[in-house]
């Protein structure tokens, strides 16, 4: 039991995992919260992919070495060539959450695009981060790669977009807290 | 206190308010909330505009109420005739939440379109309807407007985008439950 509060102000993106496989209890848990989020229409735009064998985590990480030279080629940003994703061959479990553009509600008649079931898939993954860290783990909302090529590595049908890759696992020490700017700065009072 | 799972299982979609205003501090409380969302490189896209002056409201609802007979002739759904958007000039807080296309990350490089800081602010709405559901307020996540026309009413920037329209207040009566389909229905395990 942890107060939502509590969770919310935890949770930490984490990028290094112990080893211990994550008991199916936990992942059932994790995407039974991800079904209580909202949706257009009550659409449930989701999708649940959930990834433990080796050899496609090998391919997972394989498409975002691939993802991030190509990202630094494009962005010219340093700091992108240190950033390690070796732990996408050892986390775990990893979780794709795969969003259908058809449960996107009044969205899908809008000029300015139809984005509604992905910030659904959004909340989803909210969801699982939250539950998952007060289930004493550890979660990483990750999507350094191309829609196209993970739709192979995962064999998704071309009409459905994968959204983001949630890992999952016991933390391997402690991630640190990213700080926030407060709220004040961000609002205005109309 | 709330449990998170309680939260996520219990959170309602809310359509009809009490006119009890909303204390400062509980707005705040949502706030801060939202800000613990995580976001592409911590790039924090999101900025609240917290709509409690009444004139803004009967623009929030004239617009609803626009787009609705529009998206009816363009969907022919006959349900949505019946929808009533009358809560919008009821409600007591209505928070509106504006996603910064600069804040998200990689995802800009990408081809198949950067939409991870509209994701971002989804996360940041779920942690708000969670926040709300906690301290014991209804919530409705309203996205029936158009963004061009939403920027106008709110007085936003061209280059930002109106993810999403959060009504706060005392719910008048009990939101009822929707029915989810069950995340074994959703999940396939590779």
């Amino acid at each position: 039991m942890m107060d939502l509060f509590e969770a919310i102000r935890g949770r930490r993106s984490c990028r290094a995992y112990l080893k211990d496989a994550v008991e199916r209890e936990v992942v059932e848990k994790i995407l039974e919260a991800a079904t209580w989020a909202p949706s257009p229409l009550n659409s449930q735009p989701w999708e649940f992919l959930v990834v433990t064998d080796q050899s496609v985590k090998e391919k997972i990480y394989t498409e975002a070495v691939r993802c991030k030279e190509w990202a630094l080629e494009k962005s010219g940003w340093k700091w992108l060539g240190k950033y390690g994703v070796d732990f996408l061959k050892t986390t775990p479990v990893i979780i794709a959450v795969i969003g259908d553009p058809k449960g996107t509600g009044v969205d899908m008649f809008m000029e300015e695009g139809s984005t509604g079931y992905q910030l659904a898939c959004g909340a989803a993954i909210q969801n699982m981060l939250l539950a998952g860290h007060a289930l004493g783990f550890g979660g990483l909302w990750f999507t350094l790669f191309d829609k196209k090529a993970m739709r192979k590595i995962l064999g998704v049908e071309e009409k459905k977009l994968p959204i983001g890759l949630v890992c999952i696992g016991k933390p391997l020490g402690a991630p640190g807290a990213i700080p926030r700017k407060s709220f004040q700065e961000k609002t205005t009072w109309v």
